[in-house]
């Protein structure tokens, strides 16, 4: 492909992770240009421009198109790729576990880590981070019921929901969820982190 | 297509009259069960058979497989149709919005509906109730500014993106939602409502 690349985003954030560890698995070169969400650098005009939303990740495609939403890059990035079945049931699923990490995981393990990691734990978002932690776990219980019955999400091998749900399952912890008592994520993890050309979150 | 299709799901929720209105369009013959989630019809072993996650809607193909999350479902159907493009950028921005929908208008917009048009906006759920008016005017006001630019929301035919934002957006004012500053959005609502083959939520 003849395209130029880059990303706007925060490497930390699960969700500009994502797109760095496919564009790594799959080779993919490409410009990071780092924003502060902290320092209010999507709210600038010059970012609305770009994403109306307000978010990262963005992804430029040849210095003037903008695509966004994390799992909708994924899938742009991954089209004719082992990552991305073309139709479908197999297409279908792969979305299945993408919105629920959407809907599902991220609004609960993601954001206790933000109010955790990011924010320090202040006491007014105290109540806040420990509404997050049923979520949390119901999710990690719905992700290992999966991984007891197939190695990845989808079968016996990789896809995008893998992933997007990788992103911020391997630091749940930093989220106050324990891994502990789900063996079969615990498995997976290390099956990802073996995947040719995988990159960690610095 | 030679398949049997069966909806587990309430058709006054937002989610699953997504799928009854893409059925409707596209004259995809079904028969459909109704789910009471205020039973708790979404808990039993046999629901969670269907769905590990204890969510309507649940798409069951053929007898024995099952397919979840209201916007996986969506691109199942609908692929090979006009509401789906198959490849390339179109595509990815369809999904943007589909994901968009998910986690920036629908945990707002139709939350704040289910506190008040299905629990009755108990007193003791008032703030979380408030607490959802500033988040679904910001995604309403992203969607507005989209519908300036075009009469669809992935140009000039409608898309999924449609069909999964028109579902909670139309009764929007359920949730408490005065959709009276959207000029934008009114006429896109009048748009899919003249749509062949649009039914209307009962
Ligand atoms: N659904 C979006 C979520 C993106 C998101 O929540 N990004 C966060 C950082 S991880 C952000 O930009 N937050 C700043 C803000 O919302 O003001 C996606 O998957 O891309
Ligand atoms: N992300 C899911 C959301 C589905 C959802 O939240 N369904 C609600 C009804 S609209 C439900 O089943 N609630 C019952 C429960 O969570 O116990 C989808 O798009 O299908």
């Amino acid at each position: 492909m003849d395209c130029d690349y880059r990303i706007y985003g925060d490497i930390k954030s699960g969700n500009c992770y994502k797109i760095q560890l496919l564009m790594s698995l799959l080779d993919i070169p490409h410009d990071w240009v780092h924003i502060d969400i902290l320092a209010h650098q999507t709210h600038t005009s010059s970012f609305r421009a770009m994403n109306k939303n307000a978010k990262i990740p963005v992804l430029e495609i040849d210095g003037d198109t903008y695509l966004c939403e994390s799992n909708a890059i994924l899938n742009f990035l991954a089209e004719g790729s082992s990552y991305m079945p073309s139709s479908g049931l197999a297409r279908a699923r792969v979305l299945q576990w993408q919105f629920f990490e959407q809907y599902s995981h991220e609004p609960y393990i993601a954001v206790a880590r933000f109010i955790n990691k990011y924010l320090g734990l202040p006491e007014d978002r105290h109540d806040e981070y420990l509404s997050k932690q049923g979520g949390g776990h119901k999710a990690l219980n719905v992700m290992d019921g999966q991984l007891s019955e197939t190695p990845f999400f989808v079968g016996e091998q990789p896809t995008l929901a893998d992933i997007s749900l990788y992103a911020y399952t391997h630091v749940a912890d930093e989220g106050g969820f324990d891994l502990g008592g789900y063996p079969h994520i615990d498995q997976w993890l290390a099956r990802i982190e073996s995947l040719p050309g995988y990159v960690s979150m610095p």
